[in-house]
């Protein structure tokens, strides 16, 4: 739909990619999704609505792209910032995820289920408390949530990949003997995801690391293997 | 905010009143919250602006009602239509849910959780899969999302009540033995709720009866004593 690299590769190509995922993701933090235009994302960013037209098919896919090179930047601003998360990163490489260039860098496996899974689920409560990410993101579900075909969109690109990640480290723990092995992994990692999302998209009650510590302990319990 | 009774009891005050309703929830479900006005649900119902602001501060608050009114007759629709919902129903009025006139009827205690869970579950599934309901409650729900103060106000009114009966009757499990005394409720019936949400309202995958079985299986795996 959108290209995945700039189609001219001069500075001024470049120059202009970047000030137009810029001004998308400002309007729409803004003024929501429905009220930014094309025509506003061209006048903000200083090109002609041409330029956009020429590399993106239509608004949406303007706003993914704009989004999933927010989410990249931050998870790379995460690995750079946050000494553990580097620590874990590193060991996490033998795991082999193909998608090293996506934003999710990949589940650890350090052979400990339940720490594993509170790293993770402390990243995504800091994540999505992120104050940056926090305008856009909702601006983005929101509209999904009414729209099904963006939303379809919005699932396909941001979130399978992440919960593929689950699916293959919850894979692993089945092997390892951590989860049983008739558990379905697709809907095991919904017990974690579920819970973060619930709270922090209709905001019952703060979403914390204690929060997150307290899913994976409950939820690892009912996955584990019966005595 | 809104009145909790037909402030005035003439029959064409509640004729007025369901009408408003009506023209309230058939606008959010068209042209979405933010392009439902007073005026247009107004000359819907074929009534004066003053009529509503005479018992709605807001349109926020006429829409709340819309929507609780629609919940409530919903929830009497299934109770009315599923023999098994009203043999548990009846049954568990010894609960003593104080909000009897609410749509919430309380959860069953059989003494059977799992039996108990997957029965309110599986109401929740067929709830949230409901044509009727499913715009509008799309709707409120996305506004909320990215309106602070909106979703408080549904929180508050329609998803605070509901929640406090999955917290009575972890409760009594726990008094019961069958969930662990250190559980706490209040996150406990996030890994219930939380998937059921998320799946729906990402639309990730189909919301089906077996997979509300699934995750009570897991939920209440991982909220048992452990042996």
């Amino acid at each position: 739909m959108a290209p995945t690299k700039a189609p001219d590769s001069s500075r001024r190509s470049d120059r202009s990619r970047r000030a137009i995922l810029d001004a998308a993701l400002a309007l729409v933090t803004e003024v929501g999704y429905r009220r930014t235009t094309i025509e506003g994302i061209a006048a903000r960013a200083g090109v002609g609505k041409q330029t956009i037209y020429r590399w993106w098919p239509s608004k949406a896919a303007v706003l993914m792209d704009a989004f999933l090179d927010l989410a990249g930047r931050s998870a790379e601003g995460v690995a750079a910032g946050s000494e553990s998360a580097e620590g874990v990163a590193a060991e996490s490489e033998s795991a082999g995820e193909p998608d090293e260039g996506e934003q999710a860098p990949g589940i650890p496996d350090t052979g400990d289920l339940v720490a594993d899974l509170k790293l993770v689920l402390r990243a995504t409560v800091d994540e999505l408390n992120d104050p940056v990410l926090e305008a856009p993101t909702r601006a983005l579900t929101a509209e999904g949530i009414v729209d099904a075909k963006l939303g379809a969109a919005f699932v396909h690109k941001l979130l399978d990949p992440q919960l593929a990640l689950y699916v293959t480290r919850l894979r692993a723990a089945q092997e390892a003997g951590d989860v049983r092995a008739d558990v379905d992994p697709r809907i095991a990692l919904e017990l974690l995801i579920g819970p973060l999302m619930h709270r922090w998209l209709l905001r019952t009650l703060p979403l914390t690391h204690a929060y997150a510590d307290e899913i994976v302990e409950y939820a690892v319990g009912g996955l584990a293997p019966r005595p």
